[in-house]
């Protein structure tokens, strides 16, 4: 078997968490597999190399921070190789670029282009395990890039993706995707498995187990993710395209509090006044999540939508002189909410889960202020306060306790 | 005007020094020159690398402290590149191997095979400053090297070759090259010139100023140098193959008190055996400096010759059991000892200078335990507690007060 192993920041955080790394590294390897692992930098590393640039440029140009930030995995990757060969086992570590990631020139939050792995390959030939720089590619120019934060997934999952790999593990701090927080839900369930769409709506709604483009890269090339614990040695939830546990109506419930809702009251109802509005936040490069309009009244309408909590007060401020020559009533921003969804492939062929939903939260005495749903998901907006209270009753309604 | 420049890494150890090494830099591009920078890693971010190594694996492996090291340099460049954007000027910062270092495959001392300079050429003609990672560079494999502790004197020099530069200069925190430590000898005179052969001899007496494989570059490629102070804004010392200023008799006095005297008394006189003994010193990688043998007596004779301090142990396991087989009397380590030297290319054409050296000591009252020359050095051993009163009464003898 071919098997692509993942370890974020903090399982290699220091030299005793690394050579925990590298004794599953070798655990693997001595089944006979052929074994590559993909490593983050270490623990804080690279919060203290940007705090190193803030200080002496705080826009430091993103060629020159890609520069700087992808000399963590390299520390990380030489570490661990140095581990796994104090246990005796044959290890070569490879950089980014030396490991064949070919990427764009975003500097920052490049994509990958493509993977070739002919020199993992040719070191997995000598029976070596491979250790290779997670979050890092080179561009055309022969120049480094990062992939932007949580970049070492979607590394692991491109070496298995082009390489055919039999599993990609991504280790982590949690035992595996639960239907709930386990921190806040103690009656929470890890699941065995979940299907990439479910894992995805999971991660949009505010589940951070996995980095989203690595679950959708995954998909594309139907590589089988598995994610588990790097302290405990258990199995973890594999995460496929079709899984074999379908009794289950919904797999989990989130939460995302780090949203905003931001609200224009009374828009002139005029045609085309809902283009201009999100092509407006489209060009400050603002991800919006739900949209609610409401009916128009008086000859005016409201709307209101959710954007990440960071990106609140530009939204604001892109739509302000818009919004002042419509003369609108007001324009506001609230951070004081959180969304709530439930995500499950089995409510595609089950009616009535929405409804169920909302009657566990009436019950609750939860007011929903939006809502919103795809086929395998229903997310509402609630007040923040009333956030761990709604995820409880609604994991309590669908999962028991 | 094309300058290349060295810092080391006490000159970029944190955010001011690196924002007062980019304002030395722009100055320098400001008045129309182009400008290549090589950098070392910042402070003592290579031995807390080191530190981390040794904690997980002290037999790390030399790949990957190499692979593990080269990190330094690769965040020192990034924040100087950032730290001369922040001044306004363009700059680029390159890896070894992106700035074209080709390097052997000896991973810890690697020697640098050739510099491709296209990337650095073209960077330069864009207009920009480049600034380069030192002491890096990589093998026919595709992997990164290291040149070995002061590696980065090396790099810079071996780009000013490539690039016919017009002059080198080594940045570090002394103002130039003196005629003695001026924090022992408050007499000593900084040089305004000195030789190739006269720098390499004073670097191989103590005077830890240049590295010396970048002295002997230098010389071979005819590039010239200058060492200055990265702090204090003033001319330092050329470093040439002809200087102008013939009348100094000596250049400089200098102490190494890391030599140890090995000696081996009472060995039989017999033919060929001085060349048995030096094989195994050599066979052990250890190099000797000075070599005294006496005149034979009742059929044995003594051998005395000075290692590096540290290569004194092993000098002696390497010939304890040939020694025992011959019967000789003792084989001792002596590292209470140090060598004084004064160079200059001046005493080629005028006789009597080691004369006056000796005659400088026994004026003194100190000992002399061994003597060596070279045609423009003349060293002595004495014991270690009269080194620096010998380095005083040469210097006042040579130089005056």
């Amino acid at each position: 078997m071919l098997v692509v192993k993942k370890f974020g920041g903090s399982s290699v955080a220091d030299a005793q968490r690394v050579m925990n790394v590298a004794r599953i590294v070798t655990d693997t390897y001595k089944e006979g597999n052929d074994v590559v692992v993909v490593v983050s930098a270490q623990g804080d590393t690279t919060d203290d190399l940007i705090e190193k640039a803030l200080e002496i440029n705080p826009r430091g140009g993103k060629r020159e921070m890609d520069m700087l930030l992808s000399a963590g995995e390299q520390i990380s990757i030489s570490l661990l190789a140095m581990a796994i060969s104090s246990l005796g086992y044959p290890v070569i570590s490879l950089l980014g670029w030396q490991a064949g990631f070919q990427t764009n020139s975003t500097y920052g939050a490049a994509r990958i282009k493509r993977v070739d792995p002919e020199r993992i390959r040719a070191e997995l030939d000598k029976r070596r395990i491979v250790v290779v720089a997670g979050f890092q590619g080179i561009n055309k120019y022969d120049d480094i890039t990062t992939l932007g934060r949580g970049g070492s997934d979607t590394s692991a999952v491109a070496i298995a993706a082009s390489m055919h790999a039999d599993v990609c593990q991504i280790y982590t701090d949690v035992e595996g995707v639960y239907t709930a927080d386990p921190r806040k839900i103690p009656s929470a369930i890890k699941l065995t498995e979940i299907t990439y769409d479910e894992m995805l709506e999971m991660a949009t709604s505010g589940a951070q187990v996995l980095n989203n483009r690595s679950v959708e890269m995954a998909k594309k090339y139907g590589v089988e993710l598995e994610v588990l614990s790097s302290l405990k040695r258990a199995p973890g939830t594999k995460v496929k395209e079709v899984t074999n546990v379908e009794k289950m109506l919904i797999k989990g419930v989130a939460k995302d509090d780090s949203v905003a809702r931001v609200s224009i009251i009374g828009l002139p109802d005029s045609p085309g006044i809902a283009f201009k509005i999100f092509s407006r936040i489209a060009k400050a490069h603002i991800c919006v999540d739900n949209i609610l309009q409401s009916v128009g009244r008086d000859g005016t309408k409201d709307i209101a939508f959710t954007v990440p909590a960071s990106n609140g007060d530009e939204a604001v401020q892109a739509l302000k002189e818009y919004c002042e020559a419509k003369g609108v009533k007001a324009l506001e921003c609230d951070t004081n909410v959180a969304k709530v969804s439930i995500v499950g492939a089995g409510m595609e062929t089950h009616e009535g889960v929405a409804a169920d939903m909302f009657g566990a939260l009436s019950d609750a005495g939860i007011n929903i202020q939006m809502i919103s749903s795809s086929e395998i998901r229903v997310s509402v907006l609630v007040e923040k306060k009333d956030a761990d209270r709604a995820v409880e009753a609604v994991h309590r309604h669908f999962l028991g306790d």
